[in-house]
């Protein structure tokens, strides 16, 4: 592999920092030098060649420029787009890795990437699944509905279930975890092309297109006339809004993310918090790293599902880097139909 | 007992249901007809008389018509309000009780009240401290504050707490529970008199007027540079939204009333809840109802530390019925300084 000559490397990068709708214009694809494709003797440093990225809602919140620090350090302008993907190693300095190896894990939206902290990376144990997968139903949003549904919702036999963004790389997998634990789940989603995939794909009980609702909290009520025990929140603002008078007294809401509301400068103001004391409800936030040793137990479970086609996953490829900034800004737009992947490579 | 002569029976009751701000005008004190101060022979009933009525913020939300029924029934217009109290029994049917008894529970807003359900009461075993206590902190408001602070918001020792409305009856109590427990804590108040009293008599670390703060998000990081991690919030809208931005990774908040909130037709919007997501917090409704089992250990517990010296309490004791209404108006308007009593009669 050490003889291989690269002489360039694609990139995308941060053009600017981001404080409204992310477009086009804040993002920029460059050609640079390549990295050596050997790693000096001595260093635990890695080489990859990237093969698909994973395109993510957090990200947009990355491209605002913080005062106090988030969980997760900002984009800085000028600087390679970072986030999960499925990369081959080139070159290894550190024993745990070899040149050929699959992993997953953090990574630079560009071709080649000069991985510093190989112990962040993942190996890959089931390539004979679609390798993309490992952006999404074996990756960082599988783990995340994984953990957000049992570890957070704490759901039990018959509760009924709903899922915001649902036909999105976590919702799609929350929904059925769902099902497969007896919960009666109904989904929301931004077209019916989604609400048909919902249906037949991904056996939810029901799903609606919650731009056809003006009144979302009268769709809800239609839906769940017991009300809700578990909300699964992809988006946030009016969405959550209307879900907090239809919970179910100790009802409990899995604060997964607020797509909703990243491209806003000021975010919606959410009136029926009330509800929380009097319907004694749990919202509560998490991050899918700190449950972090749950991934191998998740791994064999959740490959156990997808080969007995009890999991269905639905991807939406972007082809090559250049398509990477529209693909993301897709998200924001609802554009994407399944979790959005982009193929950088696909050897 | 049985031979006192009672003819009538003065009590609150609500005229109308309210949609805005609580007036004189939406209750009225009338004189009723008493009830027979003996139960019929067979009967399971007993007769109270009223001595100390509790005044409570959450009253406020029972007199709006809720379409779906709340947790606790809506006031009924031309029939007594109820709240806590704390009685003596005239007469009981009942087995566990008998005349003369102390007793603190349901009851109305009356002299003389005919208690159906006398189960639903507790009877009174330290009649040596003060009766009203029993209305506040060796009642609910008590309990309300040690289930809220120790079983939703978990504390450890040097946690940082921040408390709204914290001069009021559960708020003194909570922000000693906390400093006992060795965390750091400051609370917030609507007047300089009650700043006061938090820094002095309750042993608060800092304390602040939030009406003389014109940014209660700049305030908020100036009392708690690193960040809170506990907020006990009694008051809900604009306070929470400025607390959510300075929440520590993990934080909890208690949600026990939001009082800034009940008078108002159309509520705040609150802006800030992505850092539910970002920060991993955990935002929880309680009601004490559901922890009735732990009352004995803390009315035992909060006796010693009464008796000690360990925790102080102060009560804004209104006198007579008549006094009922300005003084339940007051607590929205913030004009009591502690825990609002009626006393109907003190013997």
């Amino acid at each position: 592999m050490a003889t291989t000559t690269v002489v360039s490397n694609r990139r995308v990068i941060l053009k600017r920092y981001v404080t409204e709708f992310l477009s086009e214009d804040d993002m920029k694809v460059v050609t640079m030098e390549a990295p050596p494709l050997t790693v000096p003797a001595g260093s635990v440093a890695m080489v990859v060649k990237n093969l698909y990225l994973s395109c993510d809602p957090y990200m947009r919140n990355r491209m605002t420029r913080h005062e106090v620090p988030s969980y997760i350090p900002d984009f800085v302008p000028g600087e390679v787009l970072t986030d999960n993907g499925v990369m081959k190693v080139m070159s290894s300095g550190h024993p745990d890795f070899k040149a050929g190896d699959l992993v997953w894990g953090m990574t630079g939206w560009e071709e080649y990437t000069l991985i510093n902290n190989p112990e962040s990376l993942t190996k890959i144990n089931h390539a004979e699944l679609p390798l993309s997968y490992y952006t999404g139903v074996l990756g960082m949003p599988g783990l995340t509905a994984y953990v957000g549904f049992f570890e957070i919702s704490k759901p039990k036999k018959g509760d009924y279930v709903f899922i915001s963004a649902a036909s999105g790389a976590v919702g799609q997998i929350v929904g059925q975890l769902a099902k497969i634990t007896g919960c009666y789940v109904v989904g929301s989603a931004g077209s019916d092309e989604k609400v048909n995939l919902l249906q037949t794909k991904f056996s939810f009980d029901d799903a609606f297109n919650y731009k056809k609702e003006p009144y979302l909290n009268v769709a809800l009520k239609r839906y769940f006339p017991q009300g809700i025990d578990i909300y699964f929140d992809n988006v946030g603002g009016v969405t959550l809004d209307a879900v907090l008078p239809n919970m179910r007294l100790g009802g409990r809401i899995a604060a997964c993310g607020m797509i909703s509301q990243y491209n806003l400068d000021c975010p919606d103001g959410v009136r029926n918090l009330l509800y929380i004391v009097t319907k004694r409800l749990r919202m509560e936030g998490f991050l899918t790293f700190d449950y972090c040793s749950m991934y191998s137990q998740f791994e064999e479970e959740m490959a156990v599902y997808l080969k007995e086609g009890k999991i269905a996953y639905i991807e939406d490829v972007a082809e090559g880097l250049d398509a990477a900034p529209t693909a993301l800004i897709g998200l924001y737009t609802g554009r994407n139909v399944g979790k959005q992947v982009v193929a950088v490579s696909r050897d």
